[in-house]
Order: structure tokens, then C-alpha cells, then sequence
């Protein structure tokens, strides 16, 4: 028998600032969760998006929102954390390698799922949503279904919430069959304001998205392809 | 087939610093491994534990010591972040209660491991080593075995190294079913000097062991067992 309260019905929402992690928190509020926001300021070229994640979180009026330091800079390894690594630019979606990218930093997602975790615990959540995909992103092993079922899985015996408790401890990942094109329109669908986000890797001064590089791409050709204006180039 | 070079024989060792950490170290030392040691300033009460592990770090030569800094008292929880919870104190083992404690962090040990595997990744090692022990802290989710195992399934499936490059990454427990005599024991048998760890929750000033919390309670029973004297009291 356990002897801790029973969890309100609220979710932990990894939040980046980028469109994928605001649709994801647009359809975590739409299904009526008290929401703990989590980013993290992780050793990330740019603080930009930092601060999307911020006003995303104000918009949507969350419970709490968490901001963790970690400085996996330290590890190395990622253009995204590391400034002597230069961030990959391209002119279209196509000229994208099929091989892992450099902007890969080293068990992200891994890291962040666990400190999700934690606060999950800590905040007696049940569910935790987290804006991965595996079609645009299919390079990043921490994006494949498989992993998520696998964290899941050790999620479920490593914490005194899940253990003691008897309650599971689900991991969200709704967007991570949709294409770019199907999220944005899910998202416009729920009414997020994507003015409000950054996908950029390498911004210009007040996070003026490069253009060039994957993100930006990738974000491009899902306006286009839902025959909607990007509202964060306005 | 990859195209990542072959990893040499490196081990990633988590050392805290404390009796534990410190026999692992010794024992993947004594395997040959070169070894990366990883630290974290995550928010404990104090510092001196940090400076054992660069100590002991300096004292077996490892090829790297990385400090990670990471704010989990931002996820609160936990005694051993949260100034406004007290310590326990007793005066025997036998006084230690049956259930997790509240110096127990919220997914303390996922959050480690998982910056290991990326600091594996980043450093090509296949080997992580963990001083969990799940007799004395059972109380703990995370120490044990079937949460190891289930974190190594989760992390053969979340890395470049591990899924690109066709390797396996291992978790090394080589405490975990140890009592602590035993494990003093054979840390004494590879000469360790025990005078350069730190066991307790709650140190005095230059880390003068409390004698009271359940980690310096378990090491005095440990030595006591051992019929060795503690070098860290003389």
C-alpha cells in the first residue's frame, strides 16, 4: 500500500522554444493537464530560444515552469554546444545528409528525459510530453520510438514515485510520427502563435533565424508545405 | 558498417568522492581501464565531497576528471539540496528507518548516468562504472540491479556510439551486492586509502564527518566489521 497523496492530473512539458516543443505544449494544455514546463540552459550557442521558452510558458499560463543548468558543454562533442564546430548551412532540405549531424549533442535527449523525470517526481506528474520526431530527425537514435519505449520502461523502475507509489509514469511524444507540415498545421489548428518560437540553430542578433541551416530548413518547407506564412519571419 | 573509429579500453568511472566511488575507482583502475571520472555539483549541501573526488581523481591518474554543474535543487525534493530539510541523525544502524529517505534526490542516479553515457559517447568508451550498492541502500529505486539493467537496454538503444557504431556500452556494478565490510574490504585489498574519501551527508567545517547521518553510521559499522580503523577519523 503506499502512503503518498495521489497525483493530480498534471504533465511535465519539455519545452526548448522551438515549434515542435510549443505544439507539444499546446496539445498537453488542450487535453485540460496542469503543466510544469522544464528547459534547459545546457551550453547552447544562443539563449534565444531561452527566452521563447519563457513567453511560450507565460502565454500558456503554466503551474510552474523550471529552467535547469547543466553545462554539457563540458562533454563536447556538438556543434550545438561547442563554438569551434561550425553549424552546418544548406540552401534546401535536400542537400541534408542522411548521416547523424553534428548538431547531435551527446544523450540530450537522454539527459533532459531524466531531469523530466525528476521534476515528475517531484511534482507528483504521471505524464511527461517531449516534441520529438522521427521523420524529420531520423538520425538522432533518442528520437526513435524504440528509445522512448525503453526510457519509458527504466523510467518506470527507477523512481520512488513509480516504485513506491504503484503509478506509471508515461513518456508523450505526440508529434513523433507527423511530418513538419502536419505539426505546424496541428498547431495552427490549436491556435499556437508560432511568432512566439524559435527553430534556429545559429540566430543573428535578437534571434533572427539564419535561414541556412537544418532547422530553418526543415521549418520552411513545413510552411510551405502547409501553404501557410511563417509567422516568426513576419 | 560505421565508420566511427574503434574505441580504445576506456572506462567512464562516477566518483563522488565517497567510499564507494572511490573503491570503483580503484577497481576499474586495477582492470586496466583508462579511465574518465565524472563529477557533479548538483546543489549538495557542500563541497568537500567535490574536492575528495579531484583528490582521488589526481591520485590514480585518470586521463580526464570532468565536473558536470547541474541545478537539481531546482527540482527540490531531496535533504541533500534542500537546506529546509533536515538531515536525519541517529546514533546506530539499527535506528535507520525501512524507507527511502529524504536524502534520497529525484532520479539522481538516471540523471548520472545518463551525462556518463553521454561523456561514454563523447570520450568512444564502453564501459561506465557505478558504485549502487542495493543492500544498504535499498531504499533507494535506483540501485537496483533491474534498474541497471533496464537503464543499459535503454542506453544501447539512445547513442550514436551505441547504435551507429555497432558497439555495446556495459554498466558496472561491481558493489552492488556488497556489504559495505566487504566492499572496504576489498578496496583494502587494492590500496585504497580511504583517508582521501568522504562519506557523510553533513559534514563540519573541512569536512569533519557528522558521525551521525546514515552514510557515516553504515562506513563506521562497515570498518567496525572490517576490524579496521577508519584512516578519515585519525
Amino acid at each position: 500500500m503506499s502512503t503518498l497523496p495521489t497525483p493530480v492530473r498534471s504533465a511535465v512539458v519539455l519545452l526548448s522554444g522551438g515549434l515542435d516543443s510549443a505544439t507539444c505544449l499546446a496539445m498537453a494544455s488542450s487535453q485540460g493537464y496542469q503543466i510544469h514546463s522544464l528547459s534547459f540552459r545546457y551550453g547552447q550557442r544562443h539563449q534565444y530560444e531561452l527566452e521563447r521558452a519563457q513567453g511560450l510558458a507565460d502565454h500558456y499560463q503554466v503551474a510552474s515552469h523550471t529552467v535547469i543548468d547543466i553545462n554539457l558543454a563540458a562533454i563536447g562533442g556538438s556543434a550545438l554546444t561547442d563554438p569551434s564546430i561550425a553549424v552546418p548551412k544548406s540552401n534546401s532540405v535536400e542537400e541534408i545528409g542522411p548521416h547523424i549531424p553534428v548538431t547531435y549533442v551527446p544523450a540530450r535527449n537522454t539527459i533532459f528525459l531524466a531531469i523530466a523525470m525528476g521534476l515528475a517526481e517531484a511534482r507528483q506528474a504521471l505524464e511527461i510530453f517531449i516534441g520529438v520526431n522521427a521523420l524529420d530527425y531520423s538520425g538522432y537514435p533518442d528520437c526513435r520510438p524504440e528509445f522512448i519505449r525503453a526510457f519509458e520502461s527504466m523510467a518506470n523502475l527507477a523512481t520512488k514515485l513509480f516504485v513506491e507509489g504503484h503509478h506509471t509514469l508515461r513518456i508523450n511524444t505526440p508529434l513523433i510520427q507527423l511530418s513538419k507540415a502536419q505539426i505546424i498545421a496541428k498547431g495552427l489548428e490549436l491556435g499556437v502563435d508560432y511568432s512566439l518560437t524559435l527553430s534556429c540553430y545559429d540566430p543573428g542578433e535578437g534571434g533572427r533565424p539564419c535561414g541556412h541551416c537544418d532547422a530553418c530548413l526543415l521549418r520552411a518547407k513545413g510552411f510551405a508545405e502547409c501553404g501557410q506564412p511563417d509567422p516568426a519571419l513576419a
